[in-house]
């Protein structure tokens, strides 16, 4: 029987979300149905398959809002807003479900955030053309495969908090999101910090837990 | 001749800092003389060796703040105080000059830091003697080798945002950091964030980055 | 044709298992039918695939124990009961596979084993809710994947034997199980000793090992 | 200043180790004095570096039992005895500081061990040679580097627990021990436990909580 | 147009083998129609896959000696016998289809051979009833996963060259076969040589060369 | 006896380099001796360490041009001037040595190069500033660490040809290269081309290769 | 929404291509059918899986020139011709789609290439037999995989630039390719460059840059 | 103390050499005087430092025949002669070290065999030029790093066995010899074996098990 961390709100901010990708659709289904019941507020599912969506019974559904290009799905809406705005910047098309991914959750949590895809190096005007934008966020999300190039570039010319995000997209020596993960963590720009691949989730956690800093800390 | 980004302080809120372990005695002392000389406030020296300390001329010694531990240098002074505090939190005694590079740096760049020493989980006992001191910063570094169990259970038990800095102390699997790395970006506490294996100084600078949200962001 | 070590229930205490994850349909069918007729007591089938359970002819499924859940077989029963218990302990949901191929393998050696689940270090409060019935086993098997904290936090907090076993549950760095296996290898906790990724019956059977120092060793 | 967590005695049935490798020569001297004056009983330092070794005031050498072979130290004395025998078992002469490491772990702990050496299974007669005297301890110590395949036939031949201590002993492929430790991992012998490259040490400490099986668990 | 080396034969011994399994339905379909109509005597073809296999015209697969263990085929007959016997031994049931492959090879290159299987180290008195048999043929090729322990023990058993090939058997650190692989090659069995995983087709061929040594050299 | 590759300048363009770095000193002495007595042209030595450097004869010292920022050393002057031009951009000054490589490279060749240094994209003014003069030239070798994210902005702002030189400059992940050759290899920038680490000399090799087409090619 | 980079064409002298194996059914769609209502002339897309292919609206597809072997599609015709030709090499059969990937998007950059294939070295005739063939071209680009050892022999034979594409074909330790991109990357033979594994697209891009030389650089 | 396998000549015709490389001085003085005092025929010492040599009693030295280029000493002179002659093939000057390994493990065991060095195939005239002289021996050993394409180009043009020794000369991909052991393994020659990197004592070892079967097998 699933154990869940009810007290994790109130000890670090955040609920226990329900990471759906490893389990089973029997747990994933017995998890949700388990949460819908015991009415402890509003709670994130991610990397909810198609197949453990399609599973959850119809009581569940009603009371999920759900976004299949992030793999996300809400229980009972979402956390009252917070202060501050994340800028969730990504290098291509390809990179978009984890930077959804992170946008998803920073909604949940309450987060005011603006997603700004296609801005690669390749091609380096076209993040100077969104520049000023992610400038007026208080932090910064870099979702990148590949060279990751984006995420030192973006350390580069930003004060502000930046957490990249690899991600698996790729192949080659780029494949898993190896590259991009160790190209981040090297990144020449000073203070960057680093989440595990894919991981748009965690970015955004991250994110949340800077937030609370906005406004004076403790 | 090396051409050194003084406009870093502005765009991003720190000055360049000297990486020196990757340089030759000759090029650091060539640097410092070239900062010395130019008179654009205070600058820090990281990884400085104790070989290329020795080969600085004393008009360079003169204006350093040199500490052996952190293998660090301060070249004139240090940058104004900043609002905040971070806790610099290292598993054991080995962890140690990469905790104190962070706490270093932290001091550098004119923000208050606590140093906590051997709270390794092995002796869970000594983390939480010291958790309400850990919980009264506003920003948690923790420094961590070998399982970097550490980094798990204090993203756990604080609100603040963690940034775990892994170490590469350690023998077998775990020499070199790698295994405390990838213990860190997979950690099961949720929107902890990571730098590269030692790098302590980079773990201050996104500490650096936070703390411009206190007090409202932009 | 197959040719099974039928002394080793003699020599090292347990029998010989049929690990049938790495062998064909067609293999496992012709083992177990061998099996069947040569009536040498309770045998042990794991990582019996479902195509695999579905070739087998009826005579033998007639004779079979299957758990779905851990992919386990028992052939004509279990193994008389030994003394002594055993703690499966696991960090998540997700790992409940592996952590019941471990329990399942113990009951067929006659071992008495609790299973808990859901006790992973980013709700540290599970745990601690759990020790006193984990410290009351004479050994325990700890199951978890990503960081594979709770073995390290585990290995601090009870005198007995700790098995871990890492597990392949996880994306990015986690991917695969070798994080969690380096970190269970690099435990700060003393004393504790790993089995490969995902081999709950490898714990167990090192498990039953131990067990026969119970009362006296040789 | 360093934390020692003198409760581990009581908490797990040993107690803390100093871990010398990762330590600087400061550290350790610091470590032993404050241990020397604080008389809490015996205490184990490994991996102790001469130069860290010689830099010991005299006052706290005179209280020193040091072995050169293994670079392990006791100071004041041992652990009281322990029922219960460990064979430590070593593929070749170049295991021989590891296994010693484990030996004298052992005898710290107050626990009978043989140590036997060259027996690799290139020359299969050694081994078998002097298989009584290993099938006659409670618990058996395999260390072995390269191809590590003693690992495998030893577990195969003996009923006790069999703890496997891969070594960085080899060229090549098997240079810094992970062919070893992938052997011992993989092992076809069931029930085999594995402990990190070269840690003779955590071998050890892994008997002394199996021992504590001896005589009726808890 | 694939540009077939129809000359190997006469330099090397050997004709150039078809490996299907690197390529499309269509290039495997379009040079066995190749060489079916060059009449060039008797060709190889290895891991043809099923459907590659369906994908061939019937002309082509009358003239074929199939064998689905191994995936390989004979177009147009084997090559003339040779002098001298080769021992194919496998470990388990697991690699049964590269030691197939092995004989297969041998069985078109004219050689004779002998399969030995489920002789793994685990249960070492099954390897020891085979042994005269083994030492009898001119050439040894060991079969085997995981620890690949078997190489080692044969190595030290037998006189004659031994040639292994690691299979990419297993799970956890064994899958795709590197530890099986690093294990062949730092085997403490002095003169054992090793060709790529799951390559027994190499492996025969390396006999091939061998035998041509049987009778007096050049 | 080494067997120098005389032939080789007519038949690639390029004379046959000695690469001292994997010689000993002995077999670095007597190939220079045998190089200095065969009078063939111009011979560039790389990789010469100063131990090598010492234990030349004089007379052989009295006709070497050496460079021991580069390691590199010319025998009997170089080769012709050819047409053509080409930048060395080094992300900084830890990059110089390889940089210099290259750079002495291509003045052995005959051709002629600017080398441009610290432009890394953490201050991309710096690489803005000296991009109309890395435009001028025929060929861009990029040479950069860490992250080599100053490859993918090169590569997507030139249109030249664009050579990228891995180095082995950093820690952590960065340690070695292997970062900033994956990096570079998955760079988003099409058609830049790679060299193994640190490999300046092989990069200056590529680009005279590509000169050949200056002015019309076959 | 996507963020084409209309300006690359000028910059560099290729347009953006649009890579579609790492995006989805729906994004690949999308895509196309912006930059079909955008008319900015000749686009190229790679890697169009056959259900993203069959996903397009008739309209897009009737512009459409697509290629089966090598995945690539050209939107609105070609390029421009250009000077120079390209021999593209390949060193088995298995490698067609890789090097059809190069020849095809030489064809659509408008440059004139050949396709030679099955040369391998193991019947080292078959590439002697195409050498002056291979020489009158003015770059070699080399597709291989496995040992990758036609790279070094072509790079010792042929003066022009050689680009090396390593191909992911082959299983073992040659599976995904970096067998083959790390031989390409140590050569013996000097100058060559290496593209990552499997982009043939890259290569030929390569070349493009390279052909902006002939006739005279900037 | 060490445990000699004195019957290894008897069962596999070779006698244990002793492996240095991995012992202490004590260790290695410890054998070689255990074994001059033991009359037991010729011993082979392989990788003895200059430490090593320097430490033994002159007794010993009297009665050993040193080389310093292998490393290697024959203590009590060489076995009688055998049938049978080796072509030891290196690919350049810093594989001499190795490839004398070979060369000299092969003379302690009575077989004749020619040393051919500088034949890599970037100049491929040079192998040509010796082909007669390579195709004359019994058994090819070719000893190579970086790409080790020598090996695939040998085992294309030779009919005998043909024993790969990849070398760990190189750097940045190449460094350690992976590469050079993966091209090896993946050769596209077919019936190439491999031994460990650097293991020119293996690959000798292999070769005389080969030439038992010259005149007939068993």
């Amino acid at each position: 029987m699933h154990q869940h961390d009810h007290a994790r709100l109130e000890r670090i901010g955040m609920p226990e979300a329900v990471l759906c990708g490893t389990k089973t659709v029997d747990q994933v289904r017995a998890i949700a149905v388990e949460l819908a019941s015991s009415s402890n507020g509003p709670r994130l599912l991610t990397r909810l398959g198609d197949e453990q969506l399609d599973a959850l019974p119809q009581a569940v559904l009603d009371r999920l809002d759900d976004d299949r290009t992030s793999l996300t799905a809400f229980l009972d809406g979402t956390l009252p807003e917070r202060s501050g705005t994340v800028a969730v910047v990504a290098a291509g098309t390809s990179d978009a479900s984890v930077a959804t991914e992170a946008a998803r959750t920073l909604r949940f949590s309450g987060v005011h955030c603006e997603l700004i895809v296609d801005v690669g190096v390749a091609g380096l005007w076209r993040l100077e053309a969104r520049l000023d934008e992610i400038r007026s966020a208080d932090i910064v999300i870099a979702v990148a495969g590949m060279d990751a190039a984006l995420v030192s570039v973006l350390g580069g010319l930003v004060a502000a908090p930046v957490v990249a995000v690899p991600t698996s997209v790729g192949y080659g020596v780029a494949a898993g999101g190896t590259a991009a993960l160790h190209s981040a963590l090297a990144s020449c720009a000073q203070g960057v910090t680093v989440v595990n691949i894919d991981n748009g989730f965690g970015a955004a956690c991250a994110a949340v837990r800077m937030l609370s800093l906005v406004g004076g800390g403790r």
